[in-house]
């Protein structure tokens, strides 16, 4: 892969209706650290939990309340390939790379799988190769890491520079991003404006005023209580 | 490498001091998909308390109490090469899969990384690369699943037949191995005796005789936590 070809690559995941909130958290950690463009959130009220989590500088959140929303834009708006995570008869094994162009990758509600609904969206499917005797249903986020993992090798994003026994952070963006929100569509702000006024009380996003003080990115936040 | 030799070889992981007794859980569901032989712990006595999480038929648990006695047990018995997993001068991406033969990896204690007496043991350091602006300790179990799963691809281990949108499941081996303890080498059991006799009440594995209605593997419960 060209170098000019692989900064126009991007890694996406689309995530409906994860039902684990702290999943997100270790989800973001490696959509942080494997270079994901965004995070797709799709999904219910009770899911939209963590869009108050916050963005961050270097890790875009974005929630549509549909699937088909999200669909649209993933093709319209991003022109990428819609990937499964799921073992199914097509699907093929990660680590051959199986990647065409920019990729958002669709990961199963925890231990179910993909819907049908969830599996008619996506272009093709990969799974992980499991070995020996035994078999297990991976955690959603190790998942999503070994895809993000192969995704990156297959791009050939550059890699972070390392400094001692770490990795250098790169300089933030100047852009100060709002805290306690995702990235919202037009239609998704219309949609969440609408269900506000339906719901009074019970806001999908807490007001952008709430807390400008911060000035973390709600990276610390989101990992604090994870492991 | 040919299938005969696949065969022969196998992964284990090394655990020393991990802090959160909830990634233990994780770690045995991907140990249990990679096809690990065997997970070895090391540690204090509060380390133990997952001890009496079970062992299952198709994953082994063993305990050492100190890092030196898992080092002569891993080189003497096993044979098996050391691999940290830590981002050091010399360490090599793991999608190169600089391995030779069956290797223990070792992973640091979460978001510390290894100590020097634990570089101290290692043959060779792979690490994780990673991309982008943003830069993120990984999960402990996030890196250990990637080390994994690369290591099944370098050996050529079998993958397992899949049914339908599963992996399907081996057939348990006949032996029953006791419920509520770790494999135990003879200096171990030897000194777990002399600390229970020296703290009565507080054992460190619960009494092999404890439950011994229960048909699982242990798995289930270790699993029943986590997303």
């Amino acid at each position: 892969m060209a170098a000019a070809e692989a900064e126009r690559l991007e890694s996406l995941v689309l995530v409906h209706n994860v039902a684990k909130r702290h999943n997100i958290g270790t989800m973001a950690r490696s959509a942080t650290a494997f270079g994901v463009a965004e995070i797709v959130l799709v999904g219910r009220r009770d899911f939209n939990a963590f869009g108050s989590h916050g963005s961050t500088s270097h890790l875009r959140f974005r929630h549509f309340h549909s699937l088909s929303q999200a669909h649209l834009y993933l093709k319209e708006e991003r022109d990428c390939d819609i990937c499964g995570v799921e073992i199914t008869d097509g699907a093929i094994s990660v680590s051959q790379h199986p990647f065409r162009k920019s990729t958002a990758f669709l990961l199963g509600n925890e231990g179910m799988g993909l819907s049908a609904k969830e599996c008619e969206i996506c272009d093709f499917f990969v799974y992980i190769p499991q070995y020996g005797g035994g078999t297990a249903s991976l955690n959603v986020t190790v998942a999503a890491s070994i895809v993000l993992h192969h995704f990156g090798v297959w791009a050939g994003f550059p890699e972070r520079r390392r400094e001692g026994n770490k990795f250098a952070l790169a300089e933030k963006p100047t852009k100060q991003m709002r805290r306690n929100c995702c990235s919202e569509t037009m239609e998704s702000v219309i949609e969440s404006r609408r269900n506000r006024r339906e719901n009074a009380g019970r806001d999908f996003f807490e007001p952008a005023e709430a807390d400008n003080t911060r000035s973390t990115n709600g990276l610390s936040e989101l990992f604090s209580d994870l492991g």
